[in-house]
């Protein structure tokens, strides 16, 4: 098991949960494998505190943080990693298997916060929600029954996290930028499309969804964030003062 | 994932389950990860076959075969493997991590069944039920809370019984950007950064290679590249026709 650090800097972040068993779940998974930093945003039942599922794990329950955005939820982390069972939907993003997925996730906890987000027990997560991630993260499921239940999804992930003892985790020497920055930029760059005429020569259905997408497939060091808004805010700034 | 023979040769045995509920949901786990043979002993509701908890999982409930006796559910398995979560126990068997045990049990499924037992909720399995084990097999949880739900056992379990660490990874589908992709963005977002001002307000000393690097960074795919093309060349044609 990696040192209590890194772990410590994993955000499981629950996105409309129905049930607050699950909910409970979860955080029992998670206090099973050392993970104590829990993020619900907009559940279904506000009372979710409350939820006796939780066996061992009153602490990850009562110390959970509650967000009416994933936006918000996934803020201050640098990675942000989506979960999903499906098969048949056109993803945007690359799909890694959980194993080596879980490597990446491991190298990046090594530095810094990420985000591991599982959708409502119905639908998953929405495209809304799939905009604010880097890539997603499938459990090698069986294809005739591949939807898994919410808590054992979150268990499963998490072992698959903490499994390898021997896994060394080498810090990244290059901080990543931050959702924020992501959703920084993603904004100035829609004002610049707005302000440029761009987007009345060429109309885009869903134009905010697949501009934060676009924007999060950026790989950017944090300087460059720094960088890329600067020059963004001068941009749009000529281009208001044009006009 | 081994072929579908191996896998029918598991017998997931549930000895003395006090809710029906949990047996749904290991039904759910066993699905989910291509196992279908499940076999309960002594369970205290005996109708555990209505549990909902199975969602997709109708037919491993259906097809569950119950027992009286642990003796009886594991007489015609070659090696018999008991789950634990103990941490104070006087153990008379040996005890082996989830990941070195599953490679053993793998090995025996190539050739003979196995069964693969989880004990009660409260108690888990009794020394009696024990004495019917070869040897345990233990989740590496954290110490401060090592006792898993039922159904997440099984989920975590199984999981780690189909991980193929071989498993070949496909390679990336998504096209990359070229160096010529790269070489027009960098040029566009220096004309851009002259025609705003930018340069005027914050001199850049070797501006043209700083921002070749900083572009190649964003290790673009080919249709982002294509997009943001489109974007850059018309926030010029606006800058230069508003200045």
């Amino acid at each position: 098991m990696p040192t209590s650090a890194p772990l410590d800097r994993l955000r499981v972040v629950l996105v409309s949960t129905r049930n607050p068993l699950n909910i409970g779940a979860a955080a029992r998974a998670m206090s099973n494998f050392g993970f104590l930093r829990l993020r619900v945003v907009n559940p279904y039942d506000p009372a979710f505190r409350e939820a006796r599922s939780a066996v061992g794990a009153s602490e990850v329950l009562a110390g959970a943080e509650a967000y009416q955005t994933v936006a918000e939820a996934v803020a201050d982390c640098a990675l942000v990693v989506g979960t999903t069972a499906g098969r048949n939907r056109e993803f945007q993003h690359p799909l890694r298997r959980l194993e080596a997925g879980s490597r990446m996730i491991r190298k990046q906890l090594a530095s810094g916060r990420v985000a591991l987000l599982f959708g409502s027990e119905k639908r998953g997560l929405s495209n809304h929600d799939l905009s604010h991630c880097h890539w997603l993260m499938q459990i090698p499921t069986s294809e005739t029954n591949f939807s898994m239940n919410l808590g054992q999804a979150v268990a499963v992930s998490l072992y698959e996290l903490v499994r390898d003892s021997k896994a060394t985790l080498k810090p990244e020497k290059v901080k990543r930028a931050t959702s924020a920055d992501f959703d920084r930029i993603t904004e100035l760059l829609l004002d610049a499309m707005l302000a440029s005429e761009y987007l009345k020569r060429r109309p885009i259905a869903d134009v905010d969804e697949r501009i934060r997408r676009m924007v999060r497939r950026l790989n950017l060091p944090a300087r460059d964030a720094v960088a890329w808004l600067g020059i963004l805010r001068q941009i749009l700034s000529k281009l208001r003062s044009g006009a």
